[in-house]
């Protein structure tokens, strides 16, 4: 099928951790990659400077969002996602589902697609596998996504079963009108299928059929125990062709990156780093700390002084702590702008530690600091 | 009296509108200036850097929030706050008087100072001179302002003499806890009197007797007429000393700063650009728009397109009204960079227009623009 200039390098292996480029008509994306999440066509508090200078090469923006507001036609006749946005460099897409049966109310699934309510006005909407390729097209992104159904965990074996003979009987048809509209970007697929091992092998099977530029790993990440998606996830990225880089949906939290990476996984988007920073939480290279922590008041070191963000170079966790305790709005900014950096760098280290065959020590090292649940528990507190 | 390294160059008038230079220890300020309010040590949504950018020179403080939270032996403790917010300018604090009789509850006003309840934490506080004063060396600001009654209006001739009396008592305080404190900032004296001719030229008289650095003129832009607004500002403007600079405080709309700015006024500050900006206004040249009206829907041009902010040269009407509508931190943050970069790009066009002589055409040129009740209602109605 048409991708336009979207292609895929695989440059080494370290394991089973890949090194990679991704190519896009806006651009390339080194593998493993993090993309911040632009939900309504912008990372909150920060501008598309912002991201390049915290590192980051591509950016996810939602489907679901963008259609509700300000609507895709709007953003076609300016000129298309990019413009709009003042982003010059990749922008991904997710095709919607997931918001559709998080976000929404009232939905009924349907064998044409889903009907639901908006969650900004209430209005009745319905989205077809082939409606949605329509709005990706319309906002003019790299990379698509098909309408998939997005299971909830638990689900029995027969719910399984039928969800996934959905979602891809709508991934045939996405991909029919990918071809047909003729645009650019490249239309990955997403490998459905629960925590069944036999239902992910068939989605495996019957997606990769399609020869598609790249797969998503999709329904993880939605409340199963944090083995099963690693387990998943290997299982996944084990069937997948080498030569496609493959995307974990709304994946996670550092340990989580390194464990996915570890398994074959390339490319990965969460809200963690930017909605924790609105909840004052930092990542450091010890740990997560909370910014209103009392033992911060009087603290005039930076969050981490190594750390090159504009965040750490120029304020002090006290002032910080000031800021996010007055509910300032610069709290928000700085503590994203923050956030972001430290997942890019991260990211960094995981490709630099590939290309020297090192990739298990930095695994070792990112667990020990992340991976305890005192960490964890450290974070919630604050 | 002791005021570091500060001073004022009177360098031309043209009518009675005024070019000059502050110094600071923190830098030079030319003026007429406007300084970016920071009520909490920080602009809302913006970064020193960000300051800079827009062209500003100096900020103001608040001292009382920053005395409530995060308390300035904290801020003191820590460097001072230059270092805390990371703005390494000139920055000017208030007396605080005007918060806790607008902001705190309960408060009690006595010979020896003011009681009153934090709008933080409830606790109960008291405000000398001496301690405001004493306040103000803690964060170690370059222009400090002693504690005055800010008398509401409308106000009775009694009420109004009782009132500057008190501001006139506790100034002489303030004055000699500042000799005292033998801190480097310059002590200005703040101008009361209310609407009241016979008290202003008092208070003029009686504060300019200390030969204080600066003079602040205070009590208006509370709710007084418009006319009475510009006539006591001329009136204290015309008997205040030449080689002072003048500080009308609040105030406060594009039009009202070139009215002040012809009656000798030299320094300004107001949180209309910033707060507005939070409100969807934006000021342009041709006039205030609201950016959440539905004709900006999709209008692919800048607020300006003469404006060098970071909102102009990237992005849209169409984007910022989609960011306001969506409530994204971004909307505030552009919005405040580009009504910063207005306001101060306004500062100096007025500069430059004395500097030629020419500030008359200029001030005809603005009140064209925004002076007239239909630019008003525009943005008042979005």
């Amino acid at each position: 099928m048409s991708a336009g200039r979207f292609g895929f390098e695989l440059i080494r292996t370290d394991g089973s951790a890949r090194l990679g480029r991704i190519r896009t008509a806006h651009g390339s994306v080194d593998t493993p990659a993090f993309m911040p999440v632009a939900t309504q066509g912008t990372v909150k508090s920060l501008t598309p400077a912002d991201l390049t200078a915290a590192g980051a090469q591509i950016v996810l923006a939602n489907t679901y969002h963008l259609l509700l507001r300000p609507g895709h036609e709007l953003v076609r006749d300016l000129g298309g996602l990019h413009r709009f946005m003042g982003w010059d460099g990749p922008i991904l897409t997710d095709s919607g589902g997931f918001q559709v049966f998080s976000l929404a109310k009232l939905r009924r699934i349907a064998e044409d697609g889903v009907e639901f309510r908006s969650h900004v006005d209430g209005s009745l909407r319905t989205l077809t596998p082939e409606s949605v390729v329509a709005v990706q097209h319309a906002l003019g992104v790299d990379v698509l996504h098909p309408l998939d159904e997005c299971l909830a965990h638990p689900a029995t074996a027969a719910e399984t079963e039928r969800s996934l003979a959905l979602t891809l009987r709508w991934l045939h048809r996405a991909v029919a009108a990918h071809r047909a509209g003729g645009a650019p970007g490249a239309l990955f697929g997403i490998v459905q299928g629960g925590t069944s091992h036999a239902m992910r092998r068939r989605a495996v099977e019957e997606t990769c059929a399609l020869d598609l530029p790249g797969y998503a790993i999709g329904g993880l990440a939605v409340g199963e125990p944090k083995p099963a998606l690693y387990d998943i996830a290997e299982l996944v990225a084990s069937g997948l062709p080498i030569d496609r880089p493959r995307y974990l949906m709304g994946v996670g939290k550092p340990t989580d990156l390194v464990e996915a990476v570890a398994r074959g996984v390339d490319l990965f988007d969460c809200v963690l780093p930017t909605r924790n920073a609105r909840n004052g939480q930092a990542f450091t290279p010890d740990g997560p700390l909370n910014i209103s922590n009392a033992r911060f008041t009087r603290d005039g070191t930076p969050l981490d002084s190594a750390c090159p963000c504009e965040a750490c170079q120029g304020f002090s966790r006290a002032y910080l702590r000031h800021l996010f305790a007055a509910r300032e709005l610069l709290a928000y900014r700085l503590l994203t702008l923050h956030n972001l950096t430290f997942y890019l760098g991260l990211m960094r280290e995981m490709r630099e530690a590939i290309a020297r065959g090192g990739f298990s020590s930095l695994r070792s090292r990112v667990l020990e600091r992340y991976g305890t649940d005192a960490a964890e528990a450290e974070a919630e507190a604050g």
